[in-house]
């Protein structure tokens, strides 16, 4: 296949995703502000925010330009248990390429994925998770690799909760992010995650677009290769957008502080310390996963969205900390 | 002084900076579509392509979401002659702080600035350069560096031209980042120069705003100081946004493709091959500095600003070719 009929069948290929997968952006539509949210002291002081800082003259105020609210998105938009989803995808994208890659089944750590021994996985360490990670994430274009995410995200299901990734968003905070834009605010997400993974659908499943979406990266490489310009996906780490790393990432992409953060762990810890310890109104919000029932429950021993050391700095710092379970009359959308 | 005074200090600063040179940006604003351009088939063929692109179902069609616009700075939105002004930032800094170092008066490179020997220093070659950007644009903090250069940019002027730099700006131009807003493109800079450098005064000079700015960078680093956070900047590239770093650079901050580029040297070619080369409308221009009474004429041996490749595969990739001198009725604003 010739590299441009390769990439009209990507550009074909991401348009009929593109409709069939527009849907979920809708979840956030609603004629009452935060409806999802349980009425009380935590939905009024989101309200009280936001709407002053639409008052012109007042010391709540904020001018349009500088209305950047920046979120987290493993914890804060999505559910991130019992791993990130985007190592889901890793792990279904190597099983996916199995067979191009016999050699495989005696080597490790594919051997233990493709005998589905996630805990003999595991137990190899953050090299095997680095190998895998670049195994499934380079070596294709930034278009190839937008139609692979897109696709993974079109059909597999978590294990768990058996439905879709992008369904396993939380309404509550769709409803914030669709309360803010409507009154002038540009939402961001500033994730730990792979920057092109979650360009893939946020637009689609948040109303964000890609750029204004700030994530880990690898290195990309610029060729013309028959004629046709390619950036490649190398396997070499670029940026990693995660504590001490966001503000960094904020900086470099939006050139401004935000006024709003949102984050559920310590690695959102220096994003809320850098948007709201400076003058003028400021909002830092932390997602507490109280809800064992109806979602997960976990904080400070948890190994994948630990918070800790952000959450007793919260009282001191004035961050709002919700309570997944009394804050939230729904959490998934239906 | 106590970080906190530091921090207010420089917010007052910034404001009244803000105010007094909130005049540039409204050069751009005008009636008539383009007024500073020679009306012929240069003109009507960028008016062709715009208006082509707001009418749905034609083939020209583009839809909003995809209306991305990128530009380079130097020789495109404002002069790089007879030196990129960043480096004159360099040296006018150099100049600044030289009462600090009493050691520099006999240390290279740092002897010939002062010595006003520019000669001199650019015998010296690229080490000396290099030392010299990270000497004046690293060790301050973030908000501290928007202060120093939005100062310099308020008061500094060109050698031979004898106006300040943000004058130096192109009429046309800015009539053209004006006139595709009005037609709901995004417009964003993608240039060589440093990105914090150019997104102290993208907004007012040219409406551009933070956001909307790559370029170069350095490193920064997160620290909490005394209970404040800041960002330092550290004297270490971080990515360098020239040439085949163009395209990476507008894949990582904007995440998808643009369908116009303006440029007007091989420092630009690979962004306008990535923005071009590809299905669907696209457009691509070149800037020619053709005009030697009223700017500067150069192309192929010019060291700075050199436009060599890009000249030559113009034609066959459908570049249009901007005759500074022909085609432009005004080039800087009054």
């Amino acid at each position: 296949m010739s590299p441009i009929t390769r990439r009209r069948m990507i550009a074909m290929s991401l348009a009929s995703l593109a409709v069939v997968q527009g849907v979920t952006a809708t979840f956030a539509q609603s004629d009452t502000p935060l409806a999802s949210w349980q009425k009380g002291p935590t939905r009024d002081r989101i309200i009280a925010f936001v709407e002053a800082s639409l008052k012109e003259g007042e010391p709540g105020y904020i001018a349009p330009a500088d209305r950047i609210a920046v979120f987290d998105n493993d914890g804060t938009l999505w559910c991130e248990k019992p791993v990130y989803f985007q190592l889901f995808f890793a792990l279904d994208r190597i099983r996916a390429m199995a067979p191009d890659h016999p050699e495989w089944k005696d080597t490790e750590p594919y051997k233990s994925i493709l005998a589905g021994d996630l805990e003999g996985f595991a137990k190899q360490g953050e090299h095997a998770v680095l190998e895998v990670v670049m195994q499934s994430h380079a070596g294709m274009t930034v278009d190839q690799f937008q139609v692979i995410v897109a696709d993974w995200i079109s059909t597999a299901k978590h294990p768990e909760l058996k439905r879709r990734y992008d369904t396993l968003i939380y309404k509550p905070m769709l409803e914030l992010l669709s309360y803010l834009r409507m009154n002038g605010y540009q939402t961001w997400i500033v994730s730990g995650g792979g920057i092109e993974f979650m360009r893939a659908f946020a637009e689609r499943t948040y109303g964000v677009p890609p750029q204004q979406v700030v994530g880990s990266s690898i290195v990309t490489e610029f060729n013309v290769v028959e004629g046709v310009p390619e950036l490649i996906r190398l396997p070499k780490l670029d940026f990693i957008d995660d504590q001490a790393g966001k503000p960094v990432g904020i900086n470099k992409f939006i050139g401004k502080r935000p006024v709003f953060a949102a984050g559920n762990s310590d690695g959102d810890l220096q994003m809320l310390q850098w948007t709201t310890m400076a003058d003028g109104p400021r909002f830092g919000m932390i997602v507490h996963h109280t809800d064992a029932e109806r979602e997960y429950a976990y904080d400070r021993e948890s190994p994948v969205g630990r918070l800790d050391k952000a959450l007793d700095e919260a009282p001191a710092a004035g961050w709002l900390v919700v309570d997944m379970k009394d804050d939230w009359a729904t959490i998934f959308p239906k």
